[in-house]
Parts: structure tokens; sequence; C-alpha cells
């Protein structure tokens, strides 16, 4: 991530690994909320930020059938969580604790409306257990505007930095101090919007989030 | 970002705006820790998390000479601050309050020996302001291993997402609740590593961030 050369656990490519790397990967993209999704387009990357669901080994991207990146071929997948920053002697050493997955696929347009309809629930409950159902679920008209793209999980990698700077022995001196900071993460007090009635509680699913 | 239709503030493609848009830009930009920076290799995308800096209106990346993706070429750099989860009655107004910028470039690689030091100072002093100088800076060995690259801030687009659900009238009813869950963010308690004397206060610069 930075200029540290300091060790990190690359699980490397999942293709031929086993369950606990497959693990390592569904908990990186169980907890994050957003991922960066990147394409080719005229030649050129891009990269946008979207939400997803995840289903066993499949991950799920939606959107407007609008929008002209929400289209199967080559996509990668990155889902970052900053855990902290490392404060190191030299600054060569300077870097971050996190956890990364990269995925690589080729995106499915996912036409089968049982799938679809599963992957919307996986994609909104991901974003806000509970959610689903609590909320009236998608009709007719807006399941026809969007589209929905699978991307499988075969080709990934997971890579995780943690523990202090990794500074070398002759930089070490009591006059400088190293360490990390812990970035800390977490949800706030619900607002609700103008047309909740005053006093109301926020539901159980959203008020213990 | 999700199955919402709720307008957006769209500043779209920076070329031809003015000093807001670019203002709105920077804040985007410095608000960061790290950026996903998009690239193709093999015709196919790749996405990688890493930090930056900015100096006026070039970004700078840094990484290792073995880095095989950090090279002059295309690229998207995205990055993207998620402020609060947007609860609405139905899951197709589903969404998230953010801010992003997607910047559009031709990397380059910075030879000047001047440029390089001022982007890696900048890069530094993004990630940990008060570092460069109180850290003991580059030296030969180091700087050689280092490849910095430039990024153009010209060509980009910054989206925000602020406010409550877009909701269809005939959706709202007394009986569901519908508001913005806030996602917090911070700095925890600074960490000492093994060699920092017991009892030693980390200096100002850590203390207060």
């Amino acid at each position: 991530m930075t200029l540290s050369t300091t060790p990190r656990t690359t699980l490397g490519r999942l293709r031929e690994r086993g369950a606990t790397d497959r693990t390592a990967l569904h908990d990186v993209l169980d907890a994050g909320l957003v991922c960066h999704v990147g394409l080719v387009r005229d030649g050129a990357p891009v990269v946008l930020p979207t939400g997803y669901g995840r289903i066993g080994d499949t991950l799920y991207l939606h959107g407007s059938t609008g929008a002209r990146w929400l289209r199967a071929g080559p996509v990668c997948v990155t889902v970052t969580h900053l855990d902290g920053l490392v404060y190191a002697r030299s600054v060569f050493h300077f870097s971050m604790n996190y956890r990364s997955a990269v995925v690589f696929a080729e995106a499915r347009t996912v036409a089968d409306e049982q799938e679809r309809w599963a992957a919307l629930e996986a994609i909104v409950e991901h974003l806000a257990p509970g959610s689903w159902g609590y909320a009236r679920v998608p009709n007719r008209r807006e399941l026809a505007a969007t589209v929905v793209l699978a991307v499988d999980l075969t080709e990934a990698s997971v890579k995780v930095r943690t523990g202090p700077p990794g500074d070398d022995p002759e930089d070490v001196t009591d006059a400088v101090w190293a360490g990390v900071v812990p970035l800390t993460g977490g949800y706030g007090t619900p607002q609700p919007d103008a047309h909740v009635p005053a006093g109301t509680e926020p539901p159980p699913h959203v008020r213990t989030r």
C-alpha cells in the first residue's frame, strides 16, 4: 500500500487453495459495504464504487439498466478495509494495516428471475440487514429497470497487513515514537426522515446496527 | 451506488468547469486515506488500493520498483467516502450517502529528483501529517527502490449523495421507518511498538490526530 516492505500475509490466487483462504476471502467481502469495480471502456480503465451482496462463491452487483458500466465482461472487484496507520521511524516504512480482497472475473448478466430476486435480496441484506421484507420488495417496474451482474469468486487474492512498523534496526531509537494509530468506524444515531412521526423508535434491525 | 434513483449532485467532468468544482474534487481527495487505482493488464481490469498525496492538480502514487502495476499508462483513480446508509420504505430506494472522486489520466513516471522528493513528502504528509522530518527521510537506496507516478487531475468527476431517502409518495406510511444511519470514523488510541520505552507519550502530531 505504501513504501513499506514489511512482510504481508498474501494469500494469493485462491484458485488452487483450500477452505481457509476461501473463508478469509468471504470475511473480507462480508465486512465491507462498498466495492470498487474496475472495467475497461474504450481501452482505458474505469473504477466505480458500488454496493454488493454475496451468495456462496458469487458476488452480485446491480444498478440501473441505463448504467453504461453494468455490462457482462471482464471486471476486477476490490474491497479494502483500513485498520490502522503505521507510523515508523523512517518514512520509508510508513504503512497501513489493512485487509483487501481483489477478485478477477468475467461478469455475467443474470437473466434467471429467481437468481435475480435472490441477488437483490442479498445486496439489500448486505447493506442493511433485516430490511428485505421490512421495506417493500421490488415491483415489476422496478425489476425491469434493474440490471444484476454475477461475479464468480474463484479467482481472487486476499492481502492482510497487521502489526507494528517494520523499521530497520539502525533506525530504532528512543527519540522517535513509532507504532500504530487504529482506524475506528461505526454507526451513528439513526436519523428519521421528515415523514416519520415524532417519537417513533427505529425498528430493532436499524437500532441494533 | 445502489438501486436508488434519488437525484445526486453530479459535478461531472471537470475539464471545462470552474474553481468550485475543483475545490470539491480537492476536498474529496484530501479527505481520503486510500484510493483505488484501476489499470488495464493484458486487456483486463485490475483495481488495487494504495496511498496517495496531492500537490495542486497532480496526484502522486508510489511503490516499489518491483510492483508490476506501477507503470506509466492510462489509469483511473477513485476515492470514495461513505457517509451514511439510506434506509427507504421500498428496497428499490435504499442507497448510500457518499462522496466520490473519479480521475481519468495517463499516469506519468516521475524522473525529476526534486519532484520525486516533493511527491514522497506529499504522500507521507497525506497519510500521517507532521511525520516528514520527524521520522527519517528516505536515503539513496530507498529512493532508488521507489517508483513515483504522477496523475493529472484535469479530467475528473465528483459525485455526492446527501440527505434522506427518495421514497415514492405512495410508499410513505407511518408503519415503516425510513431515514439515514450515519457512518462514523475516527482514530483510536495510538499503540506504541515494542521498542518505545514504557511511559513515552506519542508526539503531538500523532496524539492530536
